[in-house]
């Protein structure tokens, strides 16, 4: 049995400790934070510590709390032998140097409470400050998920930020097409089939084949109708990314 | 039986073609293009028509060319009862006018030569200078897709402006991370989840209660991490967006 520690109460926290609480190989010993009535999604209320020094031995500690608090936190963290890794997209391995055995444990995903999610769906990406941790975490990786692959602390932060443009931007725009239904009395209900698809496509294609659309053919009489449509701000947005979109592809403005 | 005839030979006529002939209430008669090369994809040639003075009677003409052929077009056919539609999100109904029965067949959905759709799942907006033609719209709409919206010229520019967004806007998005993680060296298979998981997640919530990122926790730090990582070009996107991000969830940068 792989003994683990959870460090933190919010989405990642929940959904690390869900998926490993499910996976026989692995005892979740401990979930900790300051402060206990965040701990209500831990079943058994003997797991729940709020005091840092109650904290056992165990094999691997995952820290999955806010950035900025991921350094301080391990000031005060014992740990004999353990694996102590963070769960960030944008903290440097480094961060956890004080430990002798250190790592990041990064699934890439976006959690939120009210949602569950397949983790065996999800990519861990992995680092370790050595060969033999780097194998300890693929194996508790693989324990809970199929995808793990080995990312090094730059590229974590490129695969961090990628995951603003696909995700949090992309959702921007739906949001921002949202609005602009309603605007105009039509239910956002139309479009989801069509975002469905924009998704599908890149299961086959690779995004730069799947472009379609005005900007991508040059279509300046569309193009210029559309802008007159739209309000300041979303002018602007619409005009960087279809530059944006011509550039990519060769066409001149 | 409802006789059709298809008029163009690009993605939108290809897939009416398929979905159409599926349908034993209609009768597909003829498809036009004034290069019969390109239409391959009927099955029987004696379908293909290339001269537009032999195009038969029908009940319904779809009219699924490029927006800005569609008005000459019109002037050249000839027909006495049947309604005539186009399948454009930008041009206005009137566009076909010159009929005594026209109207809209506008399916909202982005289409590949390579990659089938779903036609049943396709939202079709309608449109039509009468009553009596809606009602045959709706009728046929109901036998190829299971939803049908009525939508004016004007709400369907709406709908097309914010199919852009959702769809040519979010993939370029896909295209740009794309290119990142080539950079650094990063599959871009690591980001598919994520990417599903983002559509997956509005089915349930809608786009702004979606939101997550460093844009909506003015997580200042990580912005600027970011922004220190990206090109000049990728940087103004990135501003730009969460800058709009901010705007809408009332963060003031």
């Amino acid at each position: 049995m792989i003994k683990v520690v959870i460090i933190g109460a919010g989405n990642v926290a929940m959904h690390l400790y869900q998926s490993f609480s499910e996976e026989k190989q692995i005892d979740v010993i401990q979930v900790f934070n300051r402060n206990k009535d965040h701990l209500d999604f831990v079943k058994d209320p003997e797991l729940r510590v709020s005091n840092i020094d109650n904290i056992k031995d165990a094999d691997l500690y995952l820290i999955a709390i806010r950035d900025e608090a991921i350094e301080e936190l391990a000031t005060k963290l014992n740990v004999t032998n353990g694996i102590v890794v963070h769960t960030s997209g944008s903290q440097h391995m480094k961060a956890l140097s004080r430990f002798e055995n250190f790592g990041v444990f990064y699934p890439l995903q976006t959690f939120s409470k009210n949602k569950s999610v397949d983790f065996k769906e999800i990519p861990i990406c992995l680092e370790a400050n050595s060969q033999k941790n780097l194998d300890i975490l693929k194996h508790v990786a693989s324990l809970v998920s199929e995808k793990n692959f080995e990312v090094n602390s730059e590229q974590r932060r490129a695969l961090h930020l990628s995951a603003v443009f696909v995700n949090n931007f992309s959702n921007h725009l739906f949001a921002l097409a949202d609005d602009y239904c309603r605007e105009n009395d039509l239910p956002f209900e139309i479009l989801r089939p069509l975002i469905k698809e924009t998704v599908s496509k890149i299961e086959t294609l690779n995004p730069y084949s799947a472009q379609t659309g005005p900007a991508l053919r040059n279509d300046q009489k569309t193009i210029s109708a559309h802008l007159d449509l739209l309000d300041e701000d979303r002018k602007k947005i619409y005009t960087i990314l279809t530059e944006s979109i011509q550039k990519l592809h060769g066409k001149e403005l």
